[in-house]
């Protein structure tokens, strides 16, 4: 009994302590996480009271099709609902979507350092992954660069627009300009699982591009600004053709019937995701004026985190700050951490804690 | 743009009519759904209790590790954590097990007509599915004729005990038969789906002949008689040699917060499932009485629903049900039809409105 030859180069994913766990090995009274970009205003309150009244009838299975939370999602975006795909998060909808194209030989391009799932699924089915670093002085995607990647074996090129972990965005003129010179047998994937975060331009989205483009997909979570990681749900927005694929793999009840509810209700309720965005926006100023004052490298950031180099051993650091409490993320890049922007006063503490560490 | 090529001979999944469509299209006031094995008990109240406790923090990610979970169900089987995958749903864990092991040329063996999402992943996978019929006379699955199927290419031998839809099920005798034949290198897959329902033998169960063999993996759900379908959740019991696979391609948060609290409380009311397991029994004794009065061709289940020739076109019955307000699984073999095992008075009604057609 031999596993798939695949996955000979890959290894389990090393889940993140839980908050928990990190009080009692500590033995800290609070623990602030600021590693998984989780949104720290939580989620609207309509999500939980809607949950609260659909505790009931947990034994039927979901609506597979998810019909009335695809309903409010083409409502919100303007699309149709035959162009949805939904998942249990966009990792569901990333495994879908290689499982469903790739095959041995194929390649996918991805931005270097970006989101580690996009190589994972890659890889698992056989693909090979050709890394375009981003640009080293603003953390950039390098669209030009990928341009000229680009064979004969190219499937999908991966945009994490904005980039996690570098916070850095394409504005919509560029993916324009992109996309008229990809081959159209190529998809260009728009991850935008912080787009809600976006302020530096009004047309932040994509969308607009889809029906010209139907190589183009688009993806969206409700696990960062909607606040509702723990329920696992996210979509992509697909062009019909790629409907037949998509539908084959997806698991037939991929998504919770509690997951699909508050789903609804997120959407519905967008004071939320403004409040959330302005605080962001205002939150990640004082992160970049603190940044800058301590002479510290970091890239502009469009979403709910900040991506620096410490200049030292980043792991280390994070062990430290760790100990007083704040959960941080390291590994991503030699020497660099990533930081979600969390409450005020939790910033503001972490931020002294680091300026008395430098 | 093309799809995988393994994606050419199939089709989507084509849900089954939500209660809400099936009210709306036939003008019914009531309609009872005996078409997915579901628990008319629904589930036990202290997952509903619990749930209602845990609606803030939904913006944290799930324990990828599923840690508290897992030690609950370790505790329950008598297993080790380290032995546990869990999943979002079975679906999710067969999709797990065939991505991580199956390539293009492999075989699995299944029995016809057994659950088609074993079927569904070999291919996509690019396996062979090599199909050995049910008896025709009991519907029990042959298992003879699956070891003389076994070949240098066969990869998984899949066994769904109680067998869907034929609700037959094989003693652990004879399991234990089958594996000392079954080379060690072949893995065997025990899908206990239903197990809870089993009442022909007090062991019921393969997972004390785990530690005999470590190419056995037994699967189980919180879907069934736990009645938790809505929020997908259940788990493979491996040995530890297939850890490493199984969790890299399990994606790092497959199953949600609310599930993994829904599965540890649902755990702890044994005494839901023996009144679950207690009543469909009585209710099964029934529907064998009734098909046998109406000299009606069944198999005998040791689940909770039961499969029988309506010795004519199936899914114009189940049309004809459905009008009085009864949904019922046809298509599974021509002319044939599985039924839920639901409330008394329901399965009691389904039972007359059948002896007025017949």
């Amino acid at each position: 009994m031999e596993e798939k030859a695949t996955l000979a180069s890959l290894s389990p994913y090393v889940p993140g302590k839980p908050i928990a766990d990190v009080q009692a090995e500590y033995g800290l009274e609070k623990v602030i996480k600021l590693a998984s970009n989780e949104n720290p205003f939580g989620s609207s309150k309509k999500v939980q009271a809607a949950l609260a009244k659909s505790l009931d009838n947990l034994e039927y299975y979901p609506d597979g099709g998810a019909k009335a939370l695809k309903k409010a999602i083409a409502d919100f975006n303007g699309v149709s609902e035959e162009q949805l795909i939904v998942g249990s998060g966009l990792d569901d909808v990333i495994q879908i979507i290689s499982r469903a194209i790739l095959s041995d030989g194929d390649e996918i391009i991805v931005a270097d350092p970006t989101f580690s799932q996009y190589e994972l699924h890659a890889v698992v089915e056989g693909a090979n992954v050709i890394k375009v670093p981003v640009d080293s002085e603003t953390g950039t995607i390098d669209l030009q660069q990928m341009l000229a990647a680009i064979t004969d074996s190219t499937k999908i090129i991966w945009l994490c627009n904005p980039n996690n972990p570098t916070g850095t965005y394409l504005p919509q003129a560029e993916i324009i300009d992109f996309l008229a010179q990809v081959p159209r047998d190529v998809l260009v994937i728009s991850d935008e699982a912080y787009q809600e975060y976006v302020t530096i331009e009004a047309v932040s989205t994509s969308l607009d591009l889809l029906p010209k483009y139907s190589n183009l997909i688009v993806m969206r979570t409700f696990s960062k600004a909607y606040g509702l990681a723990a329920l696992r749900i996210g979509y992509a927005i697909v062009s019909e053709r790629f409907k037949r694929p998509f539908e084959i793999v997806r698991l037939p009840f991929n998504t919770s019937t509690l997951a699909q509810i508050a789903a609804i209700e997120a959407l519905g309720d967008q004071a939320f995701i403004e409040e959330t965005v302005r605080t962001n926006a205002l939150e990640l100023k004082k992160w970049e004026v603190f940044l800058t004052d301590s002479q510290v490298d970091f890239y502009l950031s469009q979403a709910n985190f900040i991506f620096f180099d410490t200049k030292q051993d980043s792991r280390k650091l994070a062990e430290q700050l760790m100990r007083r409490g704040y959960i941080v993320r390291a590994g991503l890049r030699e020497g660099w951490l990533r930081v979600t922007i969390g409450y005020p006063e939790d910033n503001q503490k972490l931020r002294e804690i680091l300026s008395n560490i430098w």
